[in-house]
């Protein structure tokens, strides 16, 4: 009943089929995987620029481990939470690109401060002294960078002279250290960052302030790697990559290490068929598909509707139909909150499964 | 800056935005939950039926203790996974609302069948067969309803002669014991599924088989319950509702008893506010609606955008504007999915936090 597997042929030597596999489960090709950490880090160093990619994707200690080994400068977080996590289990030179704010954080923050070479960043004034009063009295000040929007339109402050102003206020706090700025650009938009930086740069130098550190991110953006006017790198989905990073063009159907392994459980009227993997398994992210995965071992199936344990496929449209009892493979949507499902995932290794491994910082959103 | 809250003054008492509360943050009022506890057991006590709520919504044993002590009859788990952490706690009547299927699951199937009065429910022969090769063998027959479909297109046999002839194919193979019929009534639609039940209840009679349970379930169709046939009724949304629950008219906002407390780390343009709550603290799950969520204290405001760890919210319509750093309430879209991003909750009673419960089947997919 196997549909034609080429383009995902890198995992059909697993023969998933006759394992003895506990559905809904996602599995992990940890070959492709550490092919694609070895891959960003070359990009990383043909560009010139260090690369610190961004854990939120994985979540997990024994990768970013793994990519501290093949070259990175250090590691990205999105939460204070998911950095304790990384800084106790040694990782010694972190940033939290986020406006990190409110009185309950104060005291891990400081915390954190003193254990590990931290920066975080900051596009507003009331972060800026909150983070001052969270760390002024410690032993050394917290690195911060100014975060920019350079058209993505996410957080950031929207000019050059903005940037540079609040980079004075920054400068001018107890226990903060500017350090430069952070950006997380459009798509290939590498003329228009760069002027923008550029600008900060000159405003900054009349203001006797020098930008240490420029962070530029995104998986999409690794291919202009070191064209954004940065001195590092952030990526995160690369190391999974996903439907969405397929369809942008920012990988190859190859590149792909994650799929979620479920079971048809249910032939309920022709053309539909249901398996064992919903919202709760696979989120509901569509990120402009029309629908929740592909079922990559057949094409023309769509899974066009979700339960929280359900999954209704339509079949209609496929040469061969999968039997109740079958699994087959789901290329998610989009990897990252996925990934945060999981207190730990399965892996392959010469494609067979070789281990699991925790997903440390699941769930810590704050 | 806070706008009129009388929809939804009954977590107002609370003073939420001076508490030290770390967000993003989910918190239960839980006088307002166990309010909603109580009103379904009446509900299912004066319509003469059993009450059986799904834990699919909390997955906590300490919420599932107070079902049961206002008079639930058992509990209702979507997955073998759930139920092993519940029978686990002691819970001993058990109906998982599930096609269990595969090799992997026999062993766990079959100890489980050993500890607790446990019924499942089955829409096809291969998943029938496959239960019966698990629990075959064991000191007593496996409870099994047949799953009908008797509107909502989701799981279950689609015709009253097919539900008859499976419930002979169950009836017939060792270790099962057929027990009656489980469905999802679509919302309301009485007179079909009771006309469905009631041909299944003759065509089984003349086949010598009769129907001991008749499961019926959905919050929203909590309002006529007793009218569908059914001699237990499954409900889990209502313990805390959500804004899709009050949408369908399920609820009313007074009944919501989870909200995500969420704090503004970020106004980047005029118009726009950036909150701390993204896809990875409320899910992306739309449900029908144009937005991620209602920020109930801030009328006009629209949630329309998602990062995983920051939510863009258009705050142009809004009469006044939150502040960076001011804490806002969401009430979530689907608080099912919403619920199993979490280990554990913290909760109020009389209006002031007072303590945290554990989400113990917290992504329990297996």
């Amino acid at each position: 009943m196997l549909a034609e597997m080429g383009k995902w042929g890198a995992v059909s030597s697993w023969d998933f089929r006759s394992a003895l596999i506990d559905t809904p489960a996602p599995v992990i090709d940890l070959d492709i995987a550490e092919r694609n950490i070895v891959r960003a880090q070359a990009i990383c160093d043909n560009a010139g620029v260090a690369n610190r990619p961004h854990i939120k994707t994985h979540k997990s200690v024994f990768l970013g481990r793994l990519q501290l080994k093949h070259g990175a400068a250090g590691i990205t977080c999105q939460k204070l939470g998911e950095a304790e996590i990384m800084a106790a289990a040694g990782f010694n030179d972190i940033l939290v690109s986020y406006n990190i704010l409110g009185r309950a954080k104060h005291r891990r923050l400081a915390t954190l401060n003193e254990k590990t070479v931290l920066t975080v960043s900051c596009d507003n004034a009331v972060v800026a002294r909150d983070l001052s009063t969270a760390v002024s009295g410690g032993a050394k000040p917290l690195k911060v960078l100014v975060e920019c929007d350079t058209g993505r339109h996410r957080c950031g402050v929207t000019s050059p002279t903005a940037a540079a102003e609040l980079a004075g206020v920054v400068n001018a706090l107890p226990g903060l250290a500017f350090s430069g700025l952070l950006m997380y650009p459009p798509n290939g938009e590498t003329a228009q960052t760069r002027s923008f930086i550029d600008e900060v740069r000159t405003l900054c130098a009349e203001a006797g302030l020098s930008l240490e550190t420029v962070s530029a991110g995104g998986t999409p953006n690794l291919a202009w790697a070191g064209q954004f006017g940065e001195s590092e790198f952030r990526a995160g989905t690369n190391i999974f990559n996903d439907r969405q990073m397929v369809s942008l063009g920012a990988c190859a159907p190859e590149d792909c290490a994650l799929f979620v392994y479920a079971t048809i459980v249910s032939h309920p009227e022709p053309g539909r068929v249901m398996i064992d993997a919903g919202s709760k398994t696979l989120t509901s992210e569509l990120v402009g598909f029309g629908d929740y995965g592909e079922l990559v071992d057949y094409p023309g199936a769509s899974l066009y509707r979700f339960a929280e344990e359900h999954g209704f496929v339509d079949v209609s449209g496929c040469k061969t139909l999968p039997e109740v009892g079958e699994i087959v493979r789901v290329l998610p949507n989009h990897i990252c909150p996925l990934v945060n499902l999981y207190d730990e995932i399965a892996y392959l290794r010469d494609g067979e499964l070789a281990g699991r491994f925790a997903i440390d910082a699941r769930g810590k959103v704050n």
